[in-house]
């Protein structure tokens, strides 16, 4: 990392717009994420930066040739940016943060181009910030897999053998990811009840949430060429929360012998910001002691964990105040985004810019720090009450799931944005 | 169906094309698969139909105006065109059957036009015919669930409660689907020794193969709405040979809780030309008795099932004579692609032009008609005699799998040509 783009990350950096200098904005000029959206000025979905209350729309700075990115940010999905390279990511990242830097005159005194070229953030339609040819997703909580396991399998022997070993992952289905914001209508699916000798056809009725964070694949790899653990990091561009919806009656019973599909396919949701590995450079942390020591391809030095405090919130339909149903941290996942990536490719595999990689649902040791309701309310057995009275064992329709994620530095915080959706009731 | 389509199937059609005219062949004027090819004199990707030994370049066809598909002929992959719908797809296949037709002398006698739009097929390059924004796999023939079961669970409850009630299916890994003909490199990953405490990291030591069949959407359905059994053959385009390449060992370790990834996502090749289900129409037969009766969103009159016939053959490095390691038929799945599709998106999940389904391994009830070496061989332990010696557990470097598949017509076959791969040897 060399000094100009050091300089972006600097605690003590401040902006010309204001509403970036609130400690609690999770846009300062320290994270300059990347998403996709429009307005009511422009319906054409093009490429943006969240600063503050506001975002920079990337496509009239760069026709003011104040930025560079060979015309790619005038698409609707931010892929073709992003394949061309991670020098060309940090070029603009670095050229963003003067222009947007306290005492930078450029864009802050020329009026009419400002006024283009800041569109407020309360205006604008988020979309699906990247094309996503392929959704894998990982089970790399420890606490999330020993719950899991306990509860469906065998307390005594909650993790299997592998999980130790390797990051389990399985390919998720990538056409049904959807942007925060986009409603999520219950599925219909094949149910077994315990006293039926037949499954039924039904409504799901133990719809949850799975808190995830996921990172975007920002340079692929060739059929047959691993990426190497050590290596890794400089093909993922960079993080977004993600709720894996899973209805867990139709999971229980389809899942064997290959797998979740029906009960995660109907719907995942992502964040609609990009927040860069190079943002969250600052936040890096020690990885979990891994024992056993992984086989070498698993292996890496130094820290690949990120520091990033999670939340979720229910509020369910009228309500005015949301319960906080979790509070956890991503730098409890017991595997590193590396390893992950390493594994996925260590046998040939290819990757693709785009490709969008789940963590696992991530769960810390206590009731309120699990990343979902099947394991806080114990598959039911003890709900969670709600601020406005009620409880939820599982999700109601009407009920808003709302993830937050955020890295806590001094005086400012480096923020995901939300990653919400709202229950509507399942097909008649 | 029409008349002018009905007309395109009848057996005792034959085309001025002589090799088509041939009865071993599998492009009779009756298939009119669609593929993407180049070849030496333009090397640009475009759109053909297969006839006989030639390819009919569509991109100059329609150029002269002698069909309609907007220009997509054009395109390197064939999703812009299957996206114009079925009708098109149907306008398309009656002007080619005409053009191409005993008697018809618009091309045949029209020998500059005929010399550009008619290629050898033996001169061609074949490329991947669509770009695969999602791959499912199912496994829907009982006999291989069945030969798994056994051999992995439990002989006594081979079958799993859910397997009869619905199509089992898992999301594969699109990124790595390639086309007839690319080699296939052995993948390295954990593999667990019996009598080891821990995995080694080593080359695949059970590379097997999968005979299945997929089908490419043609027409894709929106997020939440899904397609009722009844109509889901309206939404297919058609079918592909499929091999599925397994790595045994790899997958045996990996695949619990939540499914077959590294063991899978190496390599799955598909054979070149669609064959269109107009075209395999004449072949339609009845889906096997289903007991217990399928939920109500399972269910469909008539029949559903394609009569295919299926072959493997293996070819050592060196050897001059493939051995028949797989006789069996496409008729013998228990679910029918139209339960398949039903089942994907019952619960809302969407499907996109271009999704390949595969249909699981297609097994027969004998160990020669198994589609896999892993249930042939049964797990290695009666390795199959090779026509000039030796003998297979499971594939060796250099080994050539060809899957072949065709209907037989009287007098004429709808083939779907090979379906080919050789193995090359794990990365050092």
């Amino acid at each position: 990392m060399n000094d100009a783009l050091k300089a972006t990350l600097a605690p003590t950096l401040k902006s010309w717009i204001q509403s970036a200098n609130d400690p609690a904005s999770d846009f300062p000029i320290q994270n300059l994420p990347f998403g996709i959206f429009s307005d009511a000025v422009n319906a054409q979905p093009r490429a943006g930066v969240a600063i503050g209350d506001w975002i920079a729309d990337l496509a009239v700075l760069e026709d003011a040739r104040l930025i560079d990115a060979r015309g790619t940010f005038h698409a609707s999905r931010l892929n073709d940016f992003i394949a061309l390279g991670r020098e060309t990511w940090r070029g603009v990242r670095i050229a963003l943060s003067a222009l947007l830097a306290h005492g930078n005159a450029t864009l802050r005194d020329d009026e009419a181009l400002r006024r283009r070229a800041l569109v407020p953030r309360s205006d604008a339609t988020m979309h699906l910030p990247v094309e996503i040819p392929g959704y894998t997703d990982f089970y790399s909580s420890k606490e999330h897999a020993t719950n899991v396991g306990s509860m469906f399998r065998d307390p005594k022997n909650a993790l299997l053998p592998n999980w130790s070993e390797l990051p389990v992952g399985y390919n998720g289905r990538a056409s049904s990811v959807v942007v925060s914001g986009t409603p999520v209508r219950r599925p219909n699916g094949q149910i077994k009840l315990p006293n039926e000798e037949r499954p039924i056809f039904s409504a799901c009725r133990k719809l949850d949430i799975e808190l995830e964070a996921g990172f975007i694949i920002g340079r692929g790899n060739a059929l047959g060429e691993p990426i190497a653990c050590e290596d890794a990091e400089a093909h993922i561009f960079g993080m977004v929360l993600l709720n894996d919806w899973s209805a867990r009656d139709i999971q229980q019973w389809e899942y064997v012998p290959l797998g979740p599909f029906n009960s995660k396919g109907f719907a995942t949701t992502i964040s609609p910001w990009i927040v860069t590995l190079d943002a969250l450079e600052p936040f890096r942390t020690a990885t979990p002691a891994q024992d056993p020591q992984p086989l070498a391809y698993l292996r890496h030095e130094g820290d690949h964990a990120f520091d990033i405090e999670l939340e979720v919130t229910l509020r369910p339909e009228g309500a005015h105040t949301p319960t906080t149903i979790s509070r956890t941290n991503f730098k409890l996942m017991y595997w590193s985004m590396a390893q992950q990536l390493a594994h996925h490719t260590v046998g040939g595999c290819n990757t693709r810019v785009g490709d969008l990689m789940g963590s696992g649902t991530i769960s810390g040791p206590t009731p309120d720090s699990c990343g979902s309701l099947l394991e806080s309310t114990w598959n039911g057995q003890r709900p969670v009450k709600l601020e406005e009275g009620g409880e939820r064992a599982f999700l109601q329709d009407g009920d808003e799931i709302t993830l937050r994620g955020w890295c806590q530095g001094e005086g400012y915080r480096v923020g995901f944005g939300e990653c919400a959706g709202q229950i509507l009731p399942a097909r008649g």
